[in-house]
């Protein structure tokens, strides 16, 4: 295996078979080199993306895609995974429910609004998408072990899928990381290393080690292009769930930004391929603001998005410098959507909000999520009557500590019919 | 609305919608009486069951099956529920996955292993089942709460389900619940009682209030029968994952010991129904030594189930008086199977051997099973040649704490590549 920035030669290309995939392409210069273990461009050292030559469109290719699996490798037309990927050894993440919110709707004077709910992933977050991506382009090219440096959601979402595949998995999290992750991630028995340091530290020596270590991929560093690709299977699934169509407004949380960006991409190449009519849609992005640095960047009307220091119980989108915060501006601002920050108090009541109203119990991302919806449409920056899907990223059973103060029993009663009726609970 | 023991008249049967359902019946007596929130036999004090009148048989119900809704409503044909259930709000649970279990398979010496994992419901347990279809009746039964006592996932579904139908839920917990487990059911914003005694007494509250507020159903006391048939519908998934067959033996986890024989009543239905082929199976119980009644009462070969006090960390098996105990003899004797128990270091054993082949992190009730799969292989009461299906039926997310002392980070060092070289993890 070569380096990141010394590209093997073209004829190496031949031997990888990543379906429609045909390249990796700099978003920044639009260079083009073969598929591989890259994240960087060779020439302006832009970030890489998958490039396609899709072969099935329209009708067909529907048809192929209703006839597929009931997990994302429906999707496998159109990702970076070879043809034979769904009879892998999977932990299979996708197709989980678009779920109808007339309740929440009602609460906030909307119209019609949808939560897609990715806590009912096998890990329960989105991170299983991206992972599974991932781990069938890291055995194309040959890794043997699958690696990541993560807090929390990432850490599992790699141990149980390197687990059923039976390959080895190397977590790195921080130290001080809550007993709770540590014991979820060490479950699957891969290598969990605590490091004493924060998530920069970590995500530094991850850098390091992948350098080092020929055969390990770093999902989110060395095969990061093709890990990205796996959050356009949350907008297919989305439009297929809506009937073979796009809503008219998405509120998406932001972390590295990806997620937000490749669903938009998930959304064009739908149109572009003729499997859902061409509409026009507006995206917005959620951020705590405790790590909002794209929100002030829309806001400030800039292109530039300045790094923070996360400070917020949302820990999941704590990334004080996103990756793809440049391009998320691109997005939000070519549809007509926004990006919109809420406070810490905010999330817990977004949180709470939609678990009253609709059984839905997020973790904190959700939270940001919901409360982003409702200051956006308090602001009057989203249309209550238009057509909206918010994303619920991750499971609430994670980051219980977020709510530990606000919840909590009613009453606490004695062991007695009377002790019941005179608390005045009936 | 009358007491469980004076039946209304049954003129108002014809009031009741509940699909193919037409009256209650006493599993002792045979006795019938109309549908209604009765759980005892006038005749005889013996358990009621809910019985059918099934008008769609064959192929035609399969293509019906097949082309309903990707939740449990698809089997709305064979439930106590009206026709138009999947149109009212609900959490959805059901069309969990079967997961081919070939690594785990390897482990034991087995030919064909599948686990049927209910963890990907909607809270994460099989009790979104049995809660979804006694809502329904509910409802239809005209009752306005819903409530339950439980020590933990029953709660998490109650509190969910009601939020989502928008109807008040009344949830009541031991007052020295774990504290994740009070978070995770407050949430959801119902009212959660905490009740300063143990599970038996809470029960005996539950019973007398549900005795005195006309307007509750307690899900699992007065609308008992209705609730425990959701059970029936993992017994139906697995033979339509199957591809509309029967496996040849499956291992069940016993807490009342309802779930085993709904299984084994779902599978019977369906060759009824001849949606699939008669083929012979045998059912397996699984208990925790600690709490294992039933398999006392099977390995004595006696009929009598002799209640136990509990100690075993699978605290959702952990019914020391089963009610379904003796039907779980019936069921295991008439098939041929078997009950057995294991200890709490086989579970934690059992949770962690699942987890590191194939990537599912089961709660203790997952690790039982899965560790009496293993005794009953050892001991030569299971083929390991013949297919068989394991029922995970919670979330290893839930039980943090059973094996918070014996999983953990493997290493632990400085943010450094030297550091990381050093501790021999590459």
């Amino acid at each position: 295996m070569t380096s990141v920035l010394t590209p093997a030669p073209t004829a190496a290309t031949s031997t990888v078979d990543l379906g429609p995939a045909v390249a990796l392409s700099c978003r920044e210069c639009g260079s083009r080199i073969e598929l591989g273990p890259y994240y960087a461009c060779t020439e302006c050292f832009g970030p890489l993306e998958v490039a396609y030559e899709f072969t099935e469109r329209g009708e067909a290719l529907r048809k192929k895609i209703e006839a597929g699996p009931d997990n994302i490798w429906r999707w496998a037309s159109l990702l970076p995974v070879p043809a034979g990927i769904a009879d892998t050894p999977n932990i299979n993440p996708g197709q989980t429910k678009l779920v109808r919110a007339d309740n929440l709707a009602r609460e906030l004077g909307m119209k019609t609004l949808w939560v897609k709910d990715d806590s009912g992933n096998p890990t329960h977050s989105f991170k299983d998408r991206v992972v599974a991506v991932a781990l069938a382009a890291a055995r194309e090219l040959g890794f043997t072990v699958l690696a990541c440096p993560s807090t929390g959601n990432l850490a599992n979402a790699v141990a149980a899928a390197a687990a059923r595949a039976g390959i080895r998995s190397v977590v790195l999290v921080p130290a001080n990381l809550e007993q709770q992750k540590i014991l979820t991630t060490a479950a699957y028995g891969g290598t969990l290393v605590a490091v004493d340091g924060n998530y920069d530290d970590i995500n530094r020596l991850a850098g390091q080690i992948a350098a080092e270590q020929d055969d390990w991929a770093f999902v989110n560093v060395n095969v990061r292009p093709y890990y990205a690709e796996g959050s356009k299977t949350l907008g297919f699934e989305v439009a297929e769930q809506l009937g073979w169509r796009l809503p008219e407004q998405v509120v998406i949380p932001i972390a590295s930004g990806a997620q937000l960006v490749k669903i938009d991409k998930g959304f064009q190449e739908l149109i572009d391929l003729g499997l859902v009519d061409s509409s026009e849609y507006k995206v917005f992005g959620a951020q705590a603001t405790g790590c909002s640095p794209v929100a002030t960047a829309f806001k400030a009307g800039t292109d530039t998005v300045r790094p923070v220091k996360p400070d917020t119980i949302a820990k999941s989108l704590a990334i004080g410098n996103p990756a793809d915060g440049p391009y998320v501006l691109d997005v939000t601002r070519r549809t007509g959507g926004a990006v919109e920050d809420v406070s810490d108090e905010e999330v817990i009541e977004g949180i709470k909000l939609l678990a009253r109203t609709e059984g839905i119990f997020a973790e904190t991302a959700g939270g940001v999520t919901v409360a982003t919806l409702r200051k956006l449409l308090a602001t009057g920056q989203l249309d209550p009557e238009a057509e909206t899907v918010i994303f619920n990223t991750g499971d609430g059973l994670k980051t219980l500590d977020a709510i530990a103060h606000v919840v909590g029993p009613t009453a606490r009663i004695a062991p007695t019919l009377a002790a019941f009726e005179e608390a005045g609970l009936a």
